[in-house]
């Protein structure tokens, strides 16, 4: 076992590697991309926050078929939200500058509920190793549900006080979202503005703060960032963008060049396409949206809304209106099959422990 | 020396170690904090972008008279701007809401400009041995004026651009300014909100993009950040808000009550009482000025009309109407004298690298 391999994240996850491949939603963590990175001997992360739960119990089959190793399915917890017709009706007609844009007709949106509940079961009829999640903390009873069926619990936090209350619920492992990280917010607590909180700050207060194991996140995307994080008190990393372009990620490949080639740190954050914050890559959607000045509908109408714009860029090729999500270090990430991207980020951390 | 003493940084500053206090403008940076800090073997920095050049002088006569060790000397690069008469009446008469709330007399602001060049020539005619500098670069009559007194130079960079365009413009180190940072944003290639890279994307992107020795800044405020700095490739750390708070430091005392007994890492961002973008403990004037949603005058006119008003909250001890820069770990600061900040910085530098 290396000096930098943590016991209490091995005891707590049955990995090698303190090494946590992000939940990226919406398609890149395909059952390839989560069992080659578990059998590397980190931790693969099915980001199945969009998935109908019959999809999630489908890909837990086909991971459980490609490897024996611990790997975590990622979940968002749902808020409660009220939207118009009205505010549909004026939304969707924003909208339609942009399909003009494409030079496409508007494809009417359906709007579908996801239920949380069921997903859960699934989770735990599939005895899934860990769950992570994300945009809040699951209830009293589900928490005790997941529990019984010992799994472990992993949560997001963007502040100190989520931290807290993610212990105080009764998680196992909270992983520390700082600003720099791709894609959503995992803001729960307070408005998404006062949850931009730096990895550099964020991580050595929430350590400071609770017992529990602390997975840095954001901006981590190779060797150098790891042991950066160790050093903060973390006892392990999740890496989300530095995994979204591995070979096995199912990430459009013009979206995987578009953030492996960023010439720039400089994301954006925007709630344009789909009502709640996230990072990712400046497109033209993300200009346009901000430009006009209007305020998203919330999360999931929003989403749903711009579903088949994104759609229909997908099928293009059109990285001009996909959602880009990306971390603030990008331009960092490497196309390599994901193992190769394990075995890179270990020989870098051995590397800087040795120049250090 | 100790492994983590830069030996590219002792060379450069003569300092024994690899810390840097931040030039805080605006008070906190007294002589006697200079000198303390870098009796410590540390590099203190008289942040004088708001002296007068006879100021300056008389400043570093003090430090001189206090030290015989290294100094450094940090200024704002001037910005061309241009405001109407009546742009400067609507500012004002915004600002009579401020002075009603403080129940008091709205007092007169005085526009005056300070000489850059006035400023540069006291510190060749001093030979201070380090200069730093941020929002810009100083033209090249000035950095050949600079080099040709032998003096260090040092830009401030938010964005990779940002460093390369120091470094082709012949400075001697980088500051890698974190979106973590209290105070003043350095960004001067971009809009500000392009310039909000975490500390822990932005120092080994920088690195990897440039040959100088790079200094981390934003975030850091004890060994577990110092560290993480090394980690990433940084040379040396930059620290603010955690000196902000010592003994000798002329920072009023309720803001450094403020700064240490923050209860949040969420910090706001602010253009209100300067008119350029900066990070701070949030209080009534950032609320008010947030709320009213007027665009700020630019820098140094909005500075100079809240002038009046931060030094009645300051005369008062009222934090609600001063500007509390303060970092992201802000509530990471201790209120003890700089000496012994310097000392604790290295026991716990020294700690840290044992644990790992």
């Amino acid at each position: 076992m290396k000096r930098w391999q943590d016991t209490r994240l091995h005891a707590l996850f049955g990995t090698q590697l303190p090494i946590v491949q992000a939940g990226m939603a919406g398609g890149p963590t395909t059952p390839e991309l989560v069992a080659a990175v578990s059998n590397a001997g980190a931790l693969g992360t099915l980001g199945a926050g969009y998935m109908r739960p019959e999809a999630i119990e489908r890909a837990i089959h086909e991971i459980r078929a490609k490897t024996d190793r611990p790997f975590a399915v990622n979940l968002f917890i749902p808020e409660r939200f009220s939207v118009s017709c009205g505010e549909i009706q004026v939304m969707q007609s924003q909208l339609e500058i942009y399909w003009r844009t494409l030079g496409a007709s508007p494809v009417e949106p359906v709007l579908e509920s996801i239920s949380f509940t069921d997903q859960v079961d699934v989770l735990i009829a599939e005895r899934v190793p860990i769950f992570s999640f994300t945009f809040g903390i699951p209830n009293a009873t589900t928490i005790d549900l997941l529990q019984e069926a010992g799994i472990v619990l992993v949560g997001t936090a963007t502040t100190v006080e989520e931290a807290i209350r993610l212990q105080d619920a009764g998680v196992d492992a909270v992983v520390c979202q700082g600003s720099e990280a791709g894609g959503h917010r995992g803001t729960f607590s307070v408005p998404f503005e006062r949850g931009l909180i730096g990895t550099m700050s964020l991580v050595p207060q929430v350590v400071d703060a609770i017992e529990l194991p602390v997975i840095a996140s954001g901006g981590i995307a190779d060797g150098r960032g790891a042991v950066a994080a160790f050093a903060l008190g973390a006892c392990g990393v999740q890496i989300g963008t530095a995994f979204l372009t591995a070979t096995e990620s199912g990430a459009h490949p013009a979206y995987k060049t578009a953030v492996s080639s960023a010439k720039a740190e400089d994301t954006v954050l925007t709630a344009g396409f789909s009502g709640k914050l996230a990072r990712g890559l400046a497109n033209d959607f993300t200009r346009m949206f901000a430009a006009a000045d209007v305020c998203p509908l919330p999360y999931p109408i929003q989403n749903q809304l711009t579903k088949p714009l994104r759609q229909l860029a997908q099928h293009r090729g059109d990285t001009d209106f996909m959602s880009l999500w990306a971390g603030q270090s990008a331009r960092m990430s490497r196309q390599l099959p994901a193992a190769e991207i394990v075995q890179l980020l270990c020989a870098e951390i051995d590397c800087v422990f040795n120049r250090m």
